[in-house]
């Protein structure tokens, strides 16, 4: 099976080509890279260098409808919300990595985005791809909205104490870091390498625009609003997330009781690890990997519960969920082409 | 002024030398390894050749308080408890860079540290040098219990709120990341390159000797009990301390009002830069300087406060602060010998 | 095919099983140490949670030749000569990643190294697993010395010029760079994160073990002696080896010509990439892959060749090299479970 | 005396400004930042809040003469051409850190830069201002033409074997490597922290505009004609420059013998750290000062001296070497403000 890139030159899709090119049933057909069109691909990446040479294109609905049978966007904001119409229009599924139709609402996406919303139409046809929540919807899915790296993170950390009743949801705080690869390839002074490396840096605080995403996803799950508090912090290595969540029990829970919530809960969902009693994992423990792995403790003196969540932001958190979601919507075992061991160290 | 150096092959110790050798009022005396005695200290570390070229020495009390008319011990846990008595029992004043005098109680000392702590009457002798609210007890001190790198930067990133009416103390959560320079010089798996390298490792959760440091200075500010969530990180970088602290308003406070709360209490600490809003400190642009950054953040949408106060761990963190110290304890301007500009980049 | 793996707790062997476990005939079969025997070995590495989760054994040489039908070592200098004629009598294959078998003289051997030699019969047994130019003789063999990291970079570099009339082979100079996980997971300073990050360092000038290694291989495919100067750097990042080389040519050839004579040496070997003319590898675009990238430059002002060659050094320069061996002497295609997409960014 | 700073925004005026700051004859007087005027340079370097918190200006000959004893000019290769006239005839002296006035020939500036040469008056008036070698010259002069970074480390290396004939002068290879925040602050994809972490990459082979600088102090020095093969790389950290260069010696000399040459001819020199035989440096070893360490090797097997030396490319490579001529020039001590121990780790 066929799949096209579009956003060509981006990590997302460098990484997508590196998991489809070892997926038995994928293959990468149409790279669509409007800025760098003509330009072999091997060009602008060395490290594929003799395995894909191919030259990148310019988007063109026709010509990857006929060439291909699935389509990923690994596009900046306000980029796809133009394309997925015309794509789905000549009836090719779409997986989109960027947040356009993440967010069931219009407004809050203008809001946090800054830039024009998806039509509700399209919005309303997009599925949420948390496959470890929504694995049946992606099955039936023709436009799936792939979440972001730190609500993946976020939400499966949080996700078996949601809708329960031992945890106070106003106290949640997640505390979130991220390698540099996911502010992407764009030129910034803040992912400038003498700025950044031997340096910790926290951005963006009370207004990053997974904010919404995490409320949306966990509000639906508890059946009332949750809100969050949310920083986030840029940390000198290239891959990684970790989301350190803190949160208030209601009664006095022991770090085993909620070992077992998570095991419970997690059972039989492949890419999430629940670590046993105090083993917490780190980041590099999934690099390279589709793994999300979870660490858990209860302090007692607070009664608080910590929660550290680690995936790759490009795998977990991009292009291994997107493949993950093409796997379930073709009605493959999910773990097809996933199932590599973490590169350690 | 000559000041001696215990535990002289530690990070600690060849810091203090550095900034004692560009001090204007003090001179490298005495340095004492008892492991490594014998040996010329630019052996141990050559970016010393030249410049500081003696020999390490055994400990002797005598020939230290003979010699020397300060001495700074930067020994792990459990051996200053034993050498300053020795110390202070031959007149010469001492400053402890480990954690040994800084709790009150000597049973949440064996508690914490699993060591058996120092005796009640020297640790009642000791006074707590966080020179930003301690300044006059310090000046009249002979026993200085350096505060710990973490409690520096999470003190006073609380400090202008505590025992107000604006926030509650039930509510703070201080995420807090280190350098590994933080682990020390001590070979173990968690500072070997490799492993920590392009990592980010959560650790002692729950279990950090600095918290009960952070709640005691916190509760004596305070007038009654504050207890905390702290959790420890390592990030691939060398120097740098940076706390995330997270406490909910009582009232709705803007961020502008509560810059205004810390202008105010900051005013005359020259080593305290609150930034202006909007402004948050990254752990780099302290590096090795004595400043504590602060920014801060008000989330409307959650009532919360987030505070970003960023050190450099060997120096505001340990040496630096240590120095401070002491010029306090000799009636030198504090600023004395620890001008100097970060390095940046 | 069970593959058993000796010295289980290094980073080549955890390399080793990563390769395996993606292998399409390979599974993962004892795995040895004896330190830490009895222990599951995602303790050691928890990235391995619940995909490599078997006890660590103890060796026994009837055991593993029993449950197995290929044995890597991948253990510290001069422990392979003791266990390989042991494995080798009960007919089971090894492929040896230590320098144990790598030198034909057991005096050079003994020089270098400082350890006792392997004995004469069984040096006479091993095949150096060079595939590029030994390729026939490892198809054949019982024993393989698996090449070391930096003669793989090195000798791939010069190769092409062996043996020919365009260099003078007294002027060869290589300076090599490694990333830190060739040090090995034993603890050292030169290991330690704060000693070697943000550091660039010489190391074992004109002493190591690999100089003999590189001039054995060089002279004989020479037909007369070479002798190279050879300098050793550690670099601050984890994986991945830079060879530098520099050669004097005899007459004037230009860079295209010189390319012509690589491109035409390498056209049949799947992983040696020469790059094309202009364009010079860096260690990051071969990170997690079994390729050796090569860039060429003719310096006319100086009649020099400067060649680049970048490998990682785990994969080529080690576990990835053993497979491409166990994969000729099996009469599998070399590429068999080695074709994925280096790691990047 | 006040100093004023021209190209105010890249990392060697930052770092100008941190020297000037601790220097006790000097002070930071106009900056200038055409792109950036009006802004306060804290805006740019936060680390600088509280501290350094004039605006930058635009560039006037007359303004900057009037209010300044000194120019430094930190500006990109062809500006200060067009700039160190202006001040020079407003009778203000100039220290040019940039290319401009290195090269004697203005055909060999053009061939190397790309960019129009700076006219032969002001050329021939320029002084190469490395002090080990042109004290006195210095001391007379009116615009000093600051050695680059990479010539410092190469020159110094090399200087005790020139003109003597113990030495090969056609086989010297310079092997360099540096830092990152050699490539300075404006962005580019090589400076892109996901791009160079964790990678080693070899850059601009044969084609360095340092080659004619190293090139005409050596050849000046030996009395006849030096061409040197050299390649740089760039290495995964912020600071440090070091050179390994690779030299044939005529006769049989041990690294004794080479020991006493360097040391001899290095004797009274302040910054120039000969390490003793066994001993090599590291670039950490200098980080933030004015040393260049040097440590050396005789290689017996091929009669190949191989000589590493470390500087830190911002402090003697460039802002710490302008602030030791300006001393020279002003007949204060040359060490003045300089010397600080270096930041380790």
């Amino acid at each position: 099976m066929k799949a096209a890139i579009i956003g060509g030159t981006g990590y997302g899709s460098v990484e997508l080509i590196r998991l489809i090119h070892k997926h038995p049933h994928l293959e990468v057909g149409t790279v669509v890279s409007n800025s760098q069109a003509g330009k072999n691909f091997s060009e602008t990446y060395p490290h594929l260098s003799g395995i894909i040479d191919q030259p990148l294109e310019k988007f063109d609905a026709d010509s990857i409808s006929n060439k291909n049978e699935i389509v990923f966007l690994a596009t900046p904001s306000g980029v796809s919300s133009n394309l997925v119409p015309q794509l789905l229009d000549k009836g090719i599924k779409c997986v989109d990595l960027s947040g356009d139709f993440r967010l069931r609402s219009a407004d809050e996406y203008e809001k946090w985005y800054k830039h024009s919303p998806a039509s509700e139409t399209y919005l309303n046809q997009a599925i949420y791809g948390l496959s470890e929540i929504y694995k049946e919807k992606i099955s039936n899915s023709t436009l799936i909205a792939n979440p972001g790296c730190y609500p993946t993170a976020s939400i499966l950390a949080l996700l078996p104490i949601i809708n329960t009743k031992i945890a106070d949801y106003e106290s949640i705080v997640i505390d979130a870091k991220s390698g540099v690869s996911g502010a992407g390839r764009g030129l910034s002074l803040t992912s400038h390498f003498a700025e950044i490396n031997e340096n910790l840096k926290a951005y963006k605080l009370g207004e990053h625009q997974h904010i919404p995403e995490i409320e949306q996803i966990l509000s639906d799950e508890n059946g009332s609003p949750i809100n969050i508090s949310f920083t986030t912090h840029l940390v000198p290595m290239n891959r990684g997330i970790m989301c350190s969540v803190y949160v208030k029990l209601n009664d006095s829970f022991s770090t085993e009781e909620v070992h077992q919530i998570y095991n419970e809960f997690y059972k039989n969902k492949p890419f999430v690890r629940v670590r046993p009693q105090g083993n917490i994992p780190s980041t590099k423990e999934v690099q390279g990997s589709n793994y999300c792995d979870i660490g858990l403790h209860v302090d007692k003196r607070t009664n608080r519960l910590t929660i550290i969540s680690v995936i790759d932001n490009l795998v977990k958190g991009a292009a291994g969920q997107a493949i993950q979601n093409v796997n379930i919507m073709n009605g493959w075992d999910e773990r097809t082409g996933l199932t590599d061991i973490p590169l350690y160290p």
